[in-house]
């Protein structure tokens, strides 16, 4: 990985990543293992259910996310995930979805114990083919810092 | 399903799940699919990283705690999630752990909009053996009332 270092993003940037295509034996068979409710399951049951038709677990819809994280373009180089705000599914996922992730930075900042890293604060959206959210939340994300090609080790 | 509405339920009831075990083979299966970086799938690149081991992608963390929603006692009869706030994973998820849950309950209230469900607002810990926090979370839950036995259709 050559890009993706903490002085490589500015706030204001935006980081995409997508489409991720969802089928309904990925959505079945995820939520089989995760989340096996009737309506996650079993299209007549969901029909039944407040989401009117099969849909993904909140788990499935954030393991997206997470998975779409890895491919973003510009890259972010994360070393670890430090938490989510403000964690909404605004719509559900639907068999055949095609996913964007947009992570647009709003902060920026070098760790002050450890001088090698630093914070990124994200709004996150992940949207489906219509423009609709599907995920939406505030990612804060250890990142690496540029390694000094000077230091001696 | 008999128990779980929002009727069943007061606030300050603490609701537990668990243990659910995690091995190693599902921490590199669940990373292999949703979190292909290098500290969720080898031993020796995790023993580098921030982790300093094999640890589970926080997308697998994520799906176990709500793999435990739908066995807590006393029930909880959800009929979806709507939110999570101040998702925060204070430590990582290592090979054998095992988990459990707690969701202490810290509002409820009708749906203004629809009477035949109620609001629940969480507070969730997923805990390891080792008694430390894992997953924590602020959750707000869709719940059935109990239905009107009188109540003509």
């Amino acid at each position: 990985m050559t890009g993706g270092y903490l002085e490589d993003i500015e706030v204001g940037d935006s980081l995409k990543a997508g489409p991720y295509l969802v089928s309904k034996d990925e959505i079945i068979r995820f939520a089989s293992q995760y989340d096996p409710r009737p309506f996650h399951l079993d299209e007549e049951a969901a029909a039944r259910s407040v989401f009117a038709g099969l849909s993904a677990s909140a788990a499935h819809t954030f393991a997206i996310f997470i998975s779409l994280t890895s491919k973003l373009q510009p890259p972010l180089h994360a070393l670890a995930g430090m938490g989510y705000d403000e964690l909404r599914l605004p719509n559900p996922v639907r068999p055949e979805d095609a996913l964007d992730l947009e992570s647009i930075i709003l902060e920026k900042r070098v760790s002050k114990s450890k001088p090698d890293r630093g914070i990124v604060r994200n709004q996150v959206t992940l949207r489906n083919q219509k423009r609709e959210a599907v995920l939406q939340c505030f990612s804060s994300v250890l990142v690496a810092r540029r390694p000094d090609p000077k230091a001696s080790t």
